[in-house]
């Protein structure tokens, strides 16, 4: 007798496999309200794992953090024409506060360029103040009509960055900075996704940014995951905020500003780029356990032996987390950290404390052979690095595997439905060719120059053109 | 020429001297929606600092961080009859979304307690699923009247707990221990306040709860502040939401439910317990910054001393900032950062190469001398936590100072109109005597028993009550 699936196996329907995983990983379930989420302890240890090395990048690169409303006044929307053209839709909007009608109605916040160059109007006087480098971690909301888990909530957390610089240049330069620093090195060394960077057409670009940077990751079913942006907003909030400097020459300039933004989406992220038909599997530099050393029974001497090993490998400096429920099943329990995605699993039972032994399961590549107790916290550190750059190389295959050059936007969009990227120059498609996308569900990820680098324009010559069916 | 105050004297105006010392220390601004505010990156240290603290110490309470939605329906806040009469005219109501009339308006979360009860009566099962112990950092909004910045704002940050057990023992227990070994540890440890840990009567108990611990501090002008709350709910949500268990004997039980906040408040109390007419005071253990290396002036070979030093600091384990902005008076440098509370400033001249000397200021106590530069960083540890102990004996030495020990509510409220705590029995004031007070905005901040233990009623014999003004 075949043994019942612990999740409906992906080839068959990729979109169940994505909620029962969610469900059974135990990572997250719907809120109340439609489109929201509670986030599950374990789908939240996912997400703070992120914040800490996302967190750690920010700080590198100079942004400090700190705090703005949530509720923002409707009137600041309204004055960068752009944005509030792209907002408007998606907005909750507060008209009772304390018992009564509100004079003016307040928005919760769906992003905060707004409300952050209020601030930074008063908080910018001269070139001395500059740059300004600020991130924030915070809760955004925004009205979701096709609520997914993780991939589109009505509110998700996520962290945005918001900066303001004397030059084009340095502002320029500053996004491109997160782009490259922050996000696209946590992406590729830390979540092991093999992004593609590039630059969104004038049609995919944020509400009132002059550019954006993306990171577009390619998931399980060959659609693509925009994993984050970085944009660089040229002096359009400026103008509208009056954030000005006075420049070493004595002149009133208006500040260049970027803004840049990941969010709770990525564990999606990571669920469909990584996850396979028994579950999740997290990559060991993420992961909150790296290690679960389980008791296979409730002897006595094995959950001595458990706890012990337990405290060696945390010790080595690893993530460990021991198993000692014993009044679960053993096979249950198994089964259960292999949907978690836990990288390496240590189990020990009566049979093995006599050999040192203990029976080693690899999430990762799969597999489980006995090792020595003894060698363990030795032998962990380099194996968990092989599996996690293994699924950095998974990823980078699969990209390339269902990647097609092709030279007619008719091609692109069949390889687009077909469950696969298409590259074609971008002065075949055009934005003529956008809007015949569109018409089948296909959208362009990203323009990347021939040498696979980050294009200055949109129209620079040899641009190629990432085309796709997206989440 | 006397030099004018960098801030508002204490004795002056206490709530001015507070306003000025946020706004020059840039530790938080008002938001542009009433009763909201924006926290600047040094405050928001302070509270990323709070957090690191403070979430080390509910995790090993053995806690889990979760996240539950922003938005809660309306009906949910109903259910429980005294919650919903407790939070009704705070809230703030969302009735747009998506650009359509919502069916049923949304609250933004006062707190969570209904919502998270809706997870946790689908979580729970059995005995097996208990305890379930979950905290949230998050945002939450109560509008606010008389808004003052990190004391009272209509929307803050905080954590909140939230705990289903078998008894109601055990849940009990679990709220005493979190008041304890989470609250009362960091705010003596770390905060350097020395709370008074009570029970609040019965009618300053939070909406819902059936016993409310809490953590008095006395600020600088004699006032007490609330620094954390943890209750005891009963089984009042778990009915209202049914949450029940199988118990190991096979019958169907409600669980019993904790629920405990802190909050940015707690940056208000810092400022409030420790500032002085210089600015504010960090205790060291808190600081996000604990040694500023000012160079005095900008010569090269300053710059690259004050670079060296911080450098050999930090790898000492001391958190550092080096201050090598020459472009700004050194003059104006020192008194920022004495304003910001920094415990300890090694500041280095052009003078001090030869010599291998600074001069070290010590914040907390006061005054400056010289110093060789390379016995600082054996110094410092031991220096810092003795400022920390100061820190904490002041605190002390304050609520001793100002607290007197009354028998009638007269004289109670005399002596809390006067900017000091009385200590009354409550047999003598009960809640009579509360209402009395009420009249003259003074209120009994907790009843602690004789011994000065936290009182299992509020009619145990031989109950005090500590009576004040409070914010």
């Amino acid at each position: 007798m075949a043994k019942a699936p612990v999740v409906t196996p992906r080839a068959d329907d990729f979109p169940r496999w994505y909620q029962d995983l969610i469900n059974k990983a135990e990572l997250a379930d719907n809120g109340p309200v439609r489109g929201t989420m509670v986030i599950r302890p374990y789908g939240y240890a996912l997400w703070e794992r992120m914040q800490q090395e996302m967190d750690a990048r920010i700080k590198a690169a100079g942004a400090s953090n700190a705090y703005f409303p949530l509720f923002i006044p409707q009137s600041y929307l309204t004055r960068e024409a752009e944005h509030v053209e792209g907002f408007a839709p998606e907005l909750a909007v507060v008209t009772r506060g304390g018992g009564k009608e509100l004079e003016e109605p307040v928005v919760v916040r769906p992003t905060s360029e707004t409300v952050v160059n209020a601030s930074f109007a008063k908080w910018v006087q001269s070139y001395r103040d500059l740059p300004l480098l600020i991130n924030q971690w915070a809760n955004v909301v925004r009205w979701e009509m096709r609520p997914r888990v993780f991939l589109r909530t009505t509110e998700f957390l996520w962290q945005e960055g918001h900066t303001a610089h004397a030059t084009y240049e340095e502002a320029r330069e500053y996004a491109a900075r997160i782009h490259r620093e922050v996000y696209a090195d946590f992406m590729a060394n830390v979540l092991g996704i093999d992004v593609v960077l590039g630059r969104k057409t004038a049609s995919e670009r944020f509400a009132g940014a002059v550019n954006t940077l993306t990171l577009e990751g390619m998931m399980g079913d060959g659609k693509a995951l925009q994993m984050g942006t970085s944009h660089e907003l040229g002096q359009n909030f400026a103008k509208a905020f009056g954030t000005r400097y006075l420049s070493g020459d004595g002149r009133e300039e208006y500040v260049w500003q970027t803004s840049w933004g990941s969010s709770t989406r990525m564990v999606g992220g990571l669920i469909m780029a990584h996850g396979d038909d028994s579950g999740l599997r997290v990559p060991p530099r993420l992961a909150p356990v790296q290690v679960v050393v389980l008791a296979v029974k409730g002897d006595e001497a094995v959950l001595a032996k458990v706890r012990e090993v337990g405290d060696r490998l945390a010790a080595a400096g690893l993530r460990v987390r021991v198993d000692d429920r014993t009044d679960t099943p053993f096979g249950r329990r198994a089964v259960d950290w292999e949907l978690k995605g836990v990288p390496a699993r240590v189990e020990i039972g009566p049979r093995d404390l006599e050999g040192g032994t203990a029976m080693l399961a690899r999430r990762v590549p799969g597999g489980k052979e006995p090792a020595a107790v003894d060698a363990l916290a030795a032998l962990l550190p380099g194996m968990l690095e092989e599996d996690q750059a293994l699924l950095l190389r998974q990823s980078r295959e699969l990209r390339e595997a269902r990647t097609v050059e092709v030279s007619s936007v008719g091609e692109a969009v069949e390889a687009a439905v077909a469950g696969g990227w298409a590259r074609l120059p971008w002065a075949v498609l055009g934005e003529e060719g956008e809007v015949r996308l569109a018409e089948h569900g296909v959208t362009v990820r990203c323009l990347v120059a021939e040498d696979g680098s980050v294009p200055d324009a949109d129209d620079a010559p040899g641009n190629v053109a990432v085309v796709a069916r997206a989440y």
